[in-house]
Parts: C-alpha cells; structure tokens; sequence
C-alpha cells in the first residue's frame, strides 16, 4: 500500500523535485505489533532536516495521520519507508517560492536477517563529504547504490564506507559502533554520513546500560585494534559483527544491556 | 510534451529508482532549430556514466528515435532534459539484476539570457567531494538546490562553488574557464563536480582558436589573480563574467575566436 498526500496512489509527476535533483529527505521506520514506536524520533529529524533545506514540514498531526492510515489496513510488522519531495518544480535548481511538498508513504516486508553477526567487509568506494548534506538522509544514495553491488559482488553482509581520507564513516546501510578500551564509540558525521535514528538513541541510552563513551572518529589503519564492533539502524536495531574483512571480532558482552536500554526506550522490537 | 519510454507521459511509478536514490543520470540538451546539434556527445557521456555505474545504456538508435519524436512535434528552439533512472527497484540500495532503465525526455523553455556578462558571487555552500561520482551529471543534485536558493537571496546571476579545500570547482549549473598568464584554464575534477558537455568541447578546440591551456587547479585565494573568467553549459554555450565578488574583470578578448571554433564544432547557436 503506498499513500501520496494522504491518498492511495502508485505513481508521481515527472516534474516532481525529488526525482530530478534528489530534492528530499526520507526517513525508514520499523513497523512492530500495528505501531510505529520510534516515530516521534523519526519525525523530529525529519523536522531538523526541512528546517536545514528550507523544505516546509508538513507537521506531525499530517504525518502522524498518513502513518495511522496505513498501519490500519497494514501488515502488523514491516518497514514503513516516509519520502517527502520539495514537490513539483520545472526545470532549475533553485526552490521554486511557495514550494508545496510531496508525501509518499509506502509498507514494505521487513528485510532478511542473517543469523547471529554479520560478516562484514571495506568498500573499495569511498564515501563522499559534503559539510552542506552531512547527517541527512536526503534522496541522493547513488553512493550506497555503488557500494551495495559491491557488497553484493563479494558476499559481504555489509560494507564500511571509508571517506577520502581514510576515516571510516558508516556501513553502507547501518551507523557503526565500536568498542575501544572499554568506551562503547561511533564516528563523528561532521562532513558524511546518516545521522541515524538507532545511533542517536544509543548515544542517548548509553548510560543506562552502565557504558561510557561517545562519538571519536576511527581510522581504516586503527581498524585491526578494534576488539568488537556492531551496526545498527531503526529497521534492524543492533546487528554485532562477527567478522570484519576475514579478521574474526569479539562478541559484544555489552550487547544484552544495550538492549534492554533500548527497549526501555520503546525500541521494544530489538529484545 | 514529455515521452517516458517513447510514449507520452506525466507521471512515473513511486517505486523508480531515480525517485527513491537518485539512481540515475541526466543530460541537458540544446535544442536548436529543430535539430539537438551535440546529441551525439550527450549520449557518449550518458554512455559513459552508465558503465561506471552499471546502468545498462538503451542505445543511441532508442535515444535518437526518443529525441525525434519529440522534435517533430515540439518547438524550434529549447532545452531538452533527457533522465535515465534505473527503474523500478523496490526497497533496498543494491541494484536489482536485470533492471530495465526508464528514459524520461522532457521539453522546456530556454532560460533567461542576462545581458552581456554575468554578476557572479562565490557561494558558502560547499560542493561535496565524491570520488565515486565525480564528473557525472547525476540525479543528486541537492548541494546545487541549496547553492541556488543562496544565489536568489544574494541577487547574483551565477556562484561559484567551493570544496572543503578551498579548491574553485564549478558554477551551481555551469563549469569555468579562467585566464591566466595567457592561458585558458578550467579546474580538473577529479573529485567533484560535473565534467560538462560544453567543457569538454572547449577543452577540444582551444587550439583551433589559437588557446593554449587545459586544466588547472584554482584555489579560493587565487580568484583574485585572474584577468578574466567565463562560464559555461550545453544550453546557454559561453557566458562571460563581468563582475567576480564586486571586483569587475576584464572581457574575454577571445571570445569571438573561442565561439567560431564551437560553431565550426556544432554548436551552431553559439554565433
């Protein structure tokens, strides 16, 4: 089921602005039990991320109510994918005044899960920085598009991003932790990257699970002293990694802890 | 009008590709009376995009039957947008095997002509640096939509785009020639940018009209070092820049020799 500005629909103007010039910002949330219980997250970064684009939030009672709708003639579980465009724009880069946005709100099955760690690789493709579109989880992923075939190409779970300068970044669907000297740590977005939902949350419910640590960037030559390592994202929570680039890694012991923070939180799928 | 797949059309599936990751490339063409004078390098460098990323090209034959198609029905004199997306993909980065790309050619007005010469800024939105990208004219455009929204509010005709490294790369929707002790200039692009059509034409008949030069990095703290500046793109051909930041620069005294090259080369609406 896929709802447009609130109305069942399958397809959009060729003229709208996300398509064109990637115009738009998405957000990718977990369905559990006929609720979304990370919504308000999501559309609080949604909110940040108009307000950075000059993009009109459509507000959260509008949004709220696509998400209802959809949950009521939905699948309990799934992926709700929330697309909103700068809308309909002819021919130009600059946002045309008065710019009135799309929503698009689509159900998608929740994806396969590998089983206990991910074996995870380094993407020969580098990820891109840009200070303008750090953090963002705008329409523009042709990185990850390139990134994922390669994936797909070695047999990889996933992949690490490595930005020109050797700072590794993100998986190329997942934000990174890693454990270093007993800090639980995640790479600063400053100039690249997602700033996602499940890695904001974790920062945030750290302490409870009785972790210290915080954001400290990571290099590609500091990888091998890395002793444990998971991904995570609002669709799968935390994925441990079980091997990075045939190197086997350490079981993260903090791992039940986290969770139980987590759920506490709402995340209730990720027990 | 507008043929998506060679019939006419308005609107596209929600669940394409270009939509959803801006997986996909575009070509800007000049429309000349009634003849597209540089289709034929458009459509090696939409070529050569496709390779790098894995995006099956439809062909010249289909591209040049979708152009005529439109030709004989549209006007004289215009700009033709020609997308390329991957199609339709459902959720997730990885390209799906055997994806069938959807070709979206569309027919606008030319833009406004400013009078001879153009007043350019120096934007503080930055250009990304994506090695995996650079060069290709693809659908995210995002950093050239909040570049152009600044260029509005300043009153500028054009601004230039810096990377984080103070390195000169282009303008938000042409590239730039600069000289320079003599010499024709143009910034490489290695690792940002867009490697236009018009660009690489003049690249090609500099010497035809007595240039030498070709390209060369130019840093922020040297724009003031330069005598004279032009930009340029498919549609509008050369635009010189009278004004760089309030400090005005002289004319491109071989503008006329530059552009009897390019009419010798096709581009016939240059004269």
């Amino acid at each position: 089921v896929t709802l447009i500005d609130g109305r069942p629909g399958e397809s959009i103007p060729v003229t709208d602005r996300g398509l064109n010039y990637g115009d738009g910002l998405f957000e990718t949330v977990r369905l559990h039990e006929g609720e979304a219980p990370l919504l308000a997250r999501h559309l609080q970064r949604l909110r940040a991320g108009c307000q950075r684009l000059g993009l009109p939030y459509p507000g959260d009672a509008t949004l709220e109510a696509d998400v209802r709708a959809l949950l009521s003639d939905g699948p309990e579980n799934g992926v709700l994918r929330l697309v909103l465009t700068r809308g309909d724009g002819g021919r130009g880069y600059a946002p045309p005044p008065g710019a009135h946005p799309r929503r698009i709100l689509s159900v998608h099955p929740l994806p396969d899960q590998p089983g206990e760690g991910l074996r995870v690789g380094v993407c020969r493709t580098r990820i891109g920085r840009s200070p303008a579109l750090a953090g963002l989880k705008h329409l523009g992923r042709l990185e990850q598009v390139i990134a994922a075939g390669e994936i797909v190409r070695q047999g990889w779970d996933e992949g690490l991003m490595l930005d020109e300068s050797d700072l590794v970044i993100e998986g190329s669907r997942h934000n990174l932790f890693y454990l270093r000297d007993g800090q639980l740590l995640t790479p600063p977005l400053p100039a690249a990257g997602v700033a996602g939902v499940m890695r904001a949350l974790l920062l945030e419910v750290m302490p409870q699970a009785g972790l210290s640590g915080g954001e400290a960037t990571l290099r590609y030559h500091e990888l091998h002293e890395i002793e444990s390592m998971f991904l995570c994202n609002a669709v799968v929570g935390i994925r441990p990694v079980k091997a990075l680039a045939d190197r086997p890694l350490a079981p993260v012991a903090v791992l039940p802890q986290l969770r139980a923070a987590l759920v506490e939180a709402g995340a209730r799928w990720v027990a």
